[in-house]
């Protein structure tokens, strides 16, 4: 039976992680696993792997990486107790060179002994700490997709992987900006503080009511567009490389993880202090 | 003409760039290229590296990547202008088949294309932060080397890379070890937070007295033993894995990069906000 986003709301993991294994839970995990740091995926395989660590390590607000499993090894284990990466995610797109050939619930039949399956950190995490701060983020009390765009900003090239760096937007009020920065900055592993404040055109975006990505929001005076880097850029990053085989998440349809979204490093440690 | 360390001390990065370059300067930068982010150095064939970088990933504590270079190219530049490994450490340490075979000042005979150079972050850094809020280190006022254990924490392994995590101790006034812990907790690039607080056995070790590396510092009353992830960890575990060539710099002997130590990301920007 198909399971309603509304009924997993107050879930735990176990229970969440259960649901969407079996594919009974096929949607968008906003929300889900409350203060449990999701992430978004890119399954490639091996022979591109040590490039995209070090395309990782060299952009570390668009790719903050969390996780990178064994070759050949489905299960992210530093990330969760029998985290199956084969079927822990709702749904998937399948690209072969670069396109888009598919989505599916699981891809246990795709998975290969050369494959190496990387989590990196999504801004949901820094998302919930603005609004526990009192600052409303439009695309979420409206619930529409935030607006990303592609900006001018170069990443910093390792290897095939090389382009530009895709953003985020939200409107922020005018007086909450530095409330903004401060909050995101402690989050290192989501993305981080914002990489552009104000002007759009400042980054090659020429018209903010037409994303590349999302839903277009209001813009008002009174609020300032804040730009976030966003987790699209290695999606974006790969396909533009046309590996043989990428696999990523779905959008909007992460991995949820076992680590809660305020460690300090996201490992599944025996002690902590 | 060989240079001293007082004389540099003062020097700017460019200055003191050009020194260890050129090998007239071949000591410790402890306190050299203030307020810049120093650097351990690994680099080991490119076989071992996307295994490195999983074991980086997975013990960010002891190994807290900053830069990795693209394979063959001498040229961290993310960390620094011009910044060549080749010349740009004051010394460093060759070991073959896990077993050192000497020190030299300068690494331009045994590059080769198939080398990738690992920087991490080192407690300088954070032992910078712990004096500036008055905490005082007696291995620093008293000039010696900070005693090193090995623990029996185990590290998460990856390929040939596995083993004990080794810890450096200071004693920190009673009173001020939640301070400690919360100053070093803001740089996830330096080590982070403590990964043990008072008893040694606790962690497997039996003589504070006698420690593996580093220097016995005294053990009073009033003060608590703490422990941090040490970047000597990875090498140690690269030697025990045994690579067929491992260079690192020579203890104490760091990179000194381009990068503020308060940096929120190790990556030279364009521009920042």
């Amino acid at each position: 039976m198909l399971q309603s986003y509304e009924t997993l709301r107050q879930e735990s993991i176990e229970t969440l992680r259960a649901q969407i294994r079996s594919g009974s839970y096929r949607s968008h995990t906003a929300g889900l696993g409350k203060n449990l740091l999701q992430a978004n995926l890119a399954i490639i395989p091996e022979a591109f792997a040590l490039d995209f660590m070090r395309f990782c390590q060299r952009n570390p607000k668009p790719c903050p990486l969390i996780g990178a499993s064994d070759t050949g090894n489905p299960l992210l284990f530093t990330l969760g107790h029998c985290l199956d990466i084969r079927t822990d995610v709702p749904a998937y797109n399948i690209y072969r060179d670069g396109r888009l050939e598919g989505s599916v619930t699981d891809i246990s039949a795709l998975w290969s002994d050369d494959l190496v399956a990387f989590a990196l950190g999504c801004s949901f995490t820094f998302e919930h700490a603005l609004i526990e701060a009192g600052i409303d983020l439009w695309h979420i009390s409206n619930n529409v997709t935030v607006p990303m765009y592609r900006s001018n900003m170069e990443t910093t090239p390792a290897g095939p992987f090389r382009g530009a760096m895709v953003v985020s937007m939200r409107m922020i009020p005018d007086e909450r900006v530095r409330d903004a920065v401060a909050i995101s900055a402690r989050f290192p592993l989501a993305h981080g503080s914002p990489v552009h404040i104000g002007d759009p055109a400042a980054i090659g975006i020429s018209d903010l009511g037409n994303p590349d990505w999302g839903d277009a929001v209001p813009v008002e005076a009174g609020f300032t567009p804040v730009f976030w880097a966003c987790g699209v850029t290695p999606q974006a990053i790969i396909q533009n490389a046309a590996l043989p085989l990428l696999i990523t998440h779905k959008p909007g349809h992460m991995l949820i993880t076992d680590i809660p979204d305020d460690a300090e490093i996201p490992i599944i440690t025996k002690k902590t202090l």
